[in-house]
């Protein structure tokens, strides 16, 4: 750390499961070119990283790489330990693993506490670049969609605690494996349907309860097939929302994340009565990816 | 029906989705052969039934047939329509439809109420004979996990509603194809770890919102990693189990099917402070559609 070489430009990497988007950075913290493809970690054999930094390398050009996500899990390239809740910028800028003289891994953060532990990857980079940057409040309650969807709770500008619920691989699970699959088929909107499924989840408390009958809505003529999708998906959702606002103040909440997924927990949250503001995941990796390395120069 | 063709005994079978089990029943009622394979009804190809069904009576002999489960459905044999509720023995040998002049097919049941809608086959054969034998009280609650977990209520020897809940093929999923794939592959065992995950699912009111904290726990050194399929499996029943005693009165439980997994709902009912009665399922089959049969003699 401290050195000059991030004040060049730099590329930066959000490197997940099954997916990797790469931005280059210009000397003004611009994003200036980038890619995405399907290199996850997953894909990339055992000692197969460094040659898949070097086709960064080529692609983007010679520059120190600042990188987040499952990259740094014990399946990544080199693991960078979680830190713990309260964490900041700060905290992610110190825990920093490097990979090699110019290849830095952003750690993840964990949180133990309420009888339960939890941890994200990626995710974290996002939260401190949108409350470094102000395009989120220093005390709030963030939303972020995915496979694994994250609840956290921002209070005086850190991350204090967070709850990871499964939602999206749940309803990709039920889509691609289980006896619903047929019926998921269509994609979700946010309409008629997947409303009364999140009102419905947030009436009877549990996706658990109610999914079977998404079929047999269906087979019993109360519901078009077609509707099936959408209304599973809102009582996967409207009991994702009940358990993130559970026991949290709803007076300001954010959803941060991509828009086709913000937009439905946007509508999942207002069945709730609760207001939100949605914004652009993407962005706020790209500001907290620059903030981290303004901390390195 | 009415015909003199079932005096002489008969073959039953439970036809489900991935599994059939065929029995051949005597003249006084008793079971003197069967088998089990893998011939459900998805592998059979369209237009393949006659040949199974002659297949099964070179195994067990020239009988009439009657039978159960999902061969009745849409993707089976003949349609047999469902029958709703309340529904008893009666309802079921009038909700008959042949497939053939010694070829029936018991009808499955469905509930429409409470803003809701669900459906049934082949438990409702172990359910009628349960109760037209005595096996179970009149009015009573049942249990009956599977893939698709069926809690229906009993009352004036009638099954006057049900919910279905789909933890068991929950479970598959998630132990086939789910990031917590891994920590799933040992046994489910109603140990320490399976109570504290059903304790924890009534505490906390929904298995969506912990299923992750079975991966994080590992990762964070919180629960060795054996500990992870029985507590997984613990929060999932659990969670059944609270939505199962929702609304309903606990004082006779009955927990009906088979043993491995009767096994692990009445564990759960116990730390939940239920007692129950668990009895064979197979037994109970038996049961009704020899008691199906009498009312066709």
């Amino acid at each position: 750390m401290g050195t000059g070489m991030w004040l060049d430009g730099f590329i930066a990497a959000d490197w997940g499961t099954t997916n990797r988007r790469a931005y280059l950075i210009d000397r003004s913290g611009s994003c200036i070119a980038e890619f995405e493809d399907a290199k996850g970690i997953l894909s990339v054999p055992a000692g197969g990283f460094d040659a898949e930094v070097a086709e960064m390398r080529e692609r983007l050009g010679d520059k120190p790489l600042l990188l987040a996500g499952m990259i740094g899990s014990n399946r990544g390239w080199v693991e960078a330990p979680y830190v713990p809740c309260p964490a900041g910028i700060e905290e992610l800028a110190r825990g920093l693993v490097w990979a090699g003289e110019r290849e830095a891994i952003v750690p993840g953060v964990s949180f133990i506490g309420d009888g339960r532990a939890d941890v994200m990857r990626g995710e974290e980079v996002q939260l401190v670049g949108a409350i470094a940057s102000g395009l989120v409040p220093s005390n709030c309650l963030v939303c972020h969609p995915g496979t694994h969807n994250k609840w956290a709770v921002v209070a005086g500008g850190l991350v204090t605690s967070f709850r990871t619920v499964m939602t999206g691989e749940l309803y990709n699970l039920l889509k691609e494996h289980s006896i619903l699959a047929d019926l998921l088929k269509p994609d979700v909107e946010p309409d008629d349907s997947f409303r009364s499924g999140v009102q419905r989840a947030l009436d009877y408390h549990d996706a658990q309860a109610e999914l079977f009958t998404v079929r047999a809505r269906v087979l019993l003529g109360q519901a078009p097939p077609e509707t099936a999708a959408s209304y599973a998906s809102g009582l996967l959702i409207g009991s994702d929302v009940r358990i993130g606002l559970s026991g949290n103040a709803a007076d300001n909440v954010i959803v941060m994340g991509r828009p086709e997924l913000t937009e439905l927990y946007a509508a999942a949250l207002d069945v709730a009565g609760v207001s939100c503001i949605e914004i652009d995941g993407e962005r706020c990796f790209l500001a907290g990816i620059v903030k981290i390395a303004e901390m390195m120069r």
